[in-house]
């Protein structure tokens, strides 16, 4: 996309406003299809039809419906959870645990991250991640600049975000308040 | 499907035996599609021309390419790892983990359990934790007849399973032996 201006001055059709447009337009369509729940109709074609735009401009702009599923993800997951900021490690992260179990035992979220882990490889698999791996890593830096020895990134990882993702997308287990919490008390023992 | 013989006693044709290559035929494409890694001809027809089979016999069999991917997995992950039993729970999970670690991280089943993941639904995420939930278990359950008081299967699987699925699913950071066997030492420290 070149930064020149339009060569017609006619206000409301600068390429930006309409290339924002067919985007909002794809991701909805997108995000709709996911939810009504058949991976089947999961196609360009079929997000096209329903973002009402013509199918070239779809492969054009996205290539593939495994890039597009990541663009969709990467918008969802990306500023969708605020890193708390308590003053204590633990009780940031008992709420982000607890954030999070909400947002992925919603119903559309789980449906999403598990499209887009189907057909968005490795691109598709970050985007779920997401900024979360970020949240954390936050909340263990400040933990150290308050002089205290949290536990690694990895082993957080592991302890809380592993659980909470596995729960959701391999089983059909609600993710509880309290079953988040204590995953918090098992990482971090009093 | 019925039991009664074949009209004809045509030896070689009986509809068990076509049936099951017609079913060994499709597994393969589908298995071979997975690992050319392109979620976009993921398809029934696609399925099928790669079989040399009707598609119509691949709709009237598996229905959608969602429970089509859920039968695969189902027999990929059934019988695939051997319970260990040393007599010691930690060895069990630290040969378990080394184990599950090794078959995760080969990219051909790792595309089998993305894919199904994408379309397969409840079932297809059932068919992907396929036996190792109730490998875990058994491991389990042998350590409690031995006398011994084991963390229960909910805080086992929250240590162990989850950190292999996540890190195997939504990074792309290696599961290495070492790291697998660190799994089973938070969850039961020395």
């Amino acid at each position: 996309m070149t930064s020149s201006p339009p060569s017609s001055p006619n206000a409301g059709s600068r390429p930006g406003g309409r290339s924002a447009k067919v985007r909002a337009a794809v991701h909805r369509a997108v995000q709709e299809l996911v939810r009504e729940d058949n991976a089947d109709v999961l196609t360009i074609p079929a997000v096209a039809a329903r973002a009402g735009v013509h199918a070239t401009t779809v492969y054009r702009r996205w290539g593939s419906m495994g890039d597009l599923l990541a663009d969709v993800a990467t918008s969802r997951f990306s500023g969708d959870i605020v890193v708390p900021d308590t003053k204590s490690l633990r009780e940031d992260l008992e709420r982000y645990a607890y954030d999070l179990a909400r947002d992925l035992g919603d119903p559309d979220t789980l449906a999403l991250v598990r499209a887009t882990i189907g057909t968005g490889g490795e691109q598709g698999a970050a985007a779920c991640r997401g900024e979360r791996q970020a949240g954390l890593e936050a909340m263990l830096e400040r933990e150290k600049a308050r002089g205290g020895q949290p536990p690694t990134l990895e082993r957080t990882t592991d302890a809380v975000l592993a659980p909470l993702y596995y729960r959701a997308v391999f089983t059909n287990e609600p993710l509880s308040p309290r079953w988040a919490r204590d995953l918090v008390s098992h990482l971090l023992p009093e």
